[in-house]
């Protein structure tokens, strides 16, 4: 990551559009939080919830919506959406630089890999036949990619992320240590108690703005390709079965599973630690609460939950038992409905 | 993987069995899904529920069971279990090749190593002493197997596979890319507040036949071993703790913990993302719903499940709080079965 | 790991306190498990209710406390805390030893990184500028240290571990392969239905003391720093979000997912596959069941608790399908209940 600026709130207002409200010649060289932020640092703030930290703040200015604008004086821009204005600003001030090109003596490229000349390969890492590799990528150290593998233009590969043969990422893709794209998919048949391997033969297709965080796996396809569309992000220690469709701009939180052929729509939020069963369909701008198991198809937008209440252990144990029960509670409800209306008859 | 083939169907059934309908000379070169298998390819119905896709195939020929061998005019072959029959079919055109002998030069290999003539150890590959890699076995880039380590026959590592000291694993085993065997079980004593570690004595042994995805971790034992039996299949991202062991030919879907010194018998199955605590057993033939918690041992063969059921978020909220006052609910109605049976009697 | 010994239990109980009973001249050169410990090694008994095993057990001496120093009449320790006198023997027994300094000629090492003499530096290692590693540090093959990050001495890095730039590792860590340190946290602000990354400018600072399981990952800080305090043990395949921070020993079993910007107090021990959500404070001394979700903050001390309880698919079906219906099935209840008020008035 580089850095640059510092820049004026009016230059910054030039570039990325607001407000400014207090004086535009402060100077601003970094980002920071409400909380830690120092001289010559911009916060930001995203709900008013927070308002004692912005009256605490030692910034230098912040950004924040119109409803906040009177809750300091400090110089400030004003705008719509405050937490993406930040994110915006944070990247002119910390732009992603392109990589010193170079291939390191101690990779292994294998003769037939089309390496960019722009593109940067780091100690330890193997190509193989028929790979390609972008203009402006940076492959970490001890990264592999296997046989055919296609990398689009300014993808960064951080060390150690394995792409199995075959598999294409597209551009602008960030990939976190202990990636696995390509692993064989879960795929079995039963014969008489053993169990016999079905040859994984589709592969994995990924969009351009792909992020995939830390030790996440997608496994190939069983025939055809598990396909990941563009914009999707994904955090880390995430599990993308055999040939499942995530949708574009979809972003799902971490240690999240997803078993095999299920679709997912475009512009989901899936929580972490969320279990999503194989074969479902789950429609454009759902969002499933995290650490919800998915067992069915959702057909229509909307917030999803599934998740027992913790409580003290002696209250959760006398309760997780009736639920056990809860058949036979509601038999007895019934028979009650059933002896009061008699009395009721009788009496009446 | 290697191509086989073309085969007509008359020669499949000769080497696989089921029985011809249709023309027996068709060629087949490979296998596909009823969706997308084009001229060439043989495709399979494994249920009667997706038979409108079998209405609208392209493939060249089916593998089905006798119950659906009508609903197709295309040459097929009618057989029991068709979805192990297509796991066959498709192996025996995408046959498993032995690696290309040989041993890269940028490996480290101890020279108190024993690799046979017929492994392939790739660039970046580290072996230690006394480690021993049997025939036709390969292991991939960066891969690291300790000292001691003994690898059977046949077997694939992925690359970046991790083997710590002295774990055994069998014939023919399977380990993808990530796949760490034998760190350290989580054993810990508490002493006054702190957490004392206790040395991890044992070992992983792992049995023939053995498939491990992507990113599973498999812990040694504290004092004796954790064992993986003959044909068990391990999917991404398992973790399975010290002293465990797992019984031949079961199979555990993705993301699923086990906690040390559980003993899971042969052929089960366990669904994703299951939670198994430690200390349990749990017998043959068992079945774990995906996501389910196993808290105690399981004595009898069935299928087990526990899941928090999702629904719309305001739905579950409204239910969930109830839940956890469900003993209160249970006390009103038995105070209500009391009154009604006085008020019965009373007026009796 | 090394290996020390035989000792006389006289001379383990000089060393290690705790009152002999039996032969004190036996000879000890190992532990073992109740069930498997044979001649020349000491078990240990933690709870009555592995009596059976005591009774039946090779081994030549035990360990265990007052209450338990009549069911044999082997050798013995007797001690308060048996379990914690048995971490602290096998540890004399099976000492950490030093690794040989060394700096392996396939270790990628840039100029400006300060190496400790009395380090090792396996194959395949990569440590880039400005990184510093201490007096008697292990680092495993394969393992990545970016720019500016400092390892404390007595560090030990199994093979394949990635530490991302600028974070800082206190001394006597335990490490485990396929650690991801200081990956980018998931930090996206929505636009319009697309995500902007955040760059991810805060690092990771891991205290003294501290192991940390296989595939295990802890992201850096978006603007601070994630937090990992001393003596904090983390299990295998835990992530832990950015800015969070852990307490000075706790310890957190494997699989469970912690999101961004939790606190997690002092002593507190987290069940497997628990999840915790993100932004929540949870004080000092607080236990978490396995597999439970924890969404809200925890202000007391406690053991907490929130798991579906498992059952035969069938009654889960049934009693999950009234878990969805408890908001009737309590209206129902207080319509009954009133019902019957205004009988037994009208009787009365």
């Amino acid at each position: 990551m580089g850095r640059s600026g510092p820049f004026t709130l009016a230059e910054i207002a030039v570039r990325l559009g607001g407000r400014v409200a207090g004086n535009p010649g402060i100077l601003i060289r970094q980002v920071g939080s409400l909380e830690r932020a120092a001289e010559g640092e911009i916060a930001f703030l995203s709900s008013l919830k927070y308002r004692s930290r912005l009256v605490a703040t030692n910034a230098s200015a912040v950004v924040l919506s119109s409803e906040a604008e009177a809750l300091t004086a400090l110089p400030r821009i004003v705008c719509d959406n405050p937490y993406a204005y930040f994110a915006r600003l944070s990247r002119m001030l910390n732009p992603s630089l392109p990589p010193v090109p170079g291939l390191h003596p101690a990779a292994q490229i294998s003769p037939g890999a089309r390496i960019a000349a722009s593109a940067r390969v780091d100690a330890g890492v193997v190509i193989e036949e028929g790979a390609s590799v972008g203009e402006r990528v940076a492959v970490g150290a001890g990264s592999f990619l296997g046989t055919g593998v296609a990398l689009g233009d300014d993808s960064r590969l951080y060390p150690s992320v394995t792409i199995y043969r075959d598999c294409r990422i597209g551009a602008r893709a960030l990939l976190h240590s202990g990636v696995v794209i390509g692993a064989d998919g879960f795929g079995m048949a039963n014969d008489g108690g053993q169990w016999i391997k079905i040859p994984q033969l589709g592969g994995v297709v990924i969009g351009d703005d792909v992020e995939i965080g830390a030790n996440t796996t997608v496994d190939r396809g069983a025939l055809d390709d598990t396909v990941i569309e563009d914009g999707v992000k994904l955090d880390n220690q995430i599990q993308v079965g055999h040939n499942c469709r995530i949708g574009a701009h979809t972003a799902i939180a971490g240690c999240t599973g997803i078993a095999g052929s299920t679709v997912i729509g475009r512009h989901c939020a899936i929580g972490g630690g969320a279990g999503i069963l194989g074969h479902l369909t789950i429609c454009d701008h759902v969002t499933v609460s995290a650490c919800t198991v998915i067992s069915r198809s959702i057909r229509q937008p909307g917030t999803y939950t599934g998740v027992f209440p913790f409580d003290h252990n002696k209250a959760w144990a006398r309760n997780a038992a009736l639920v056990r029960h809860l058949a036979e509670l509601a038999e007895r409800v019934r028979e009650l409905e059933n002896r009061l209306r008699a009395k009721e008859k009788g009496d009446g």
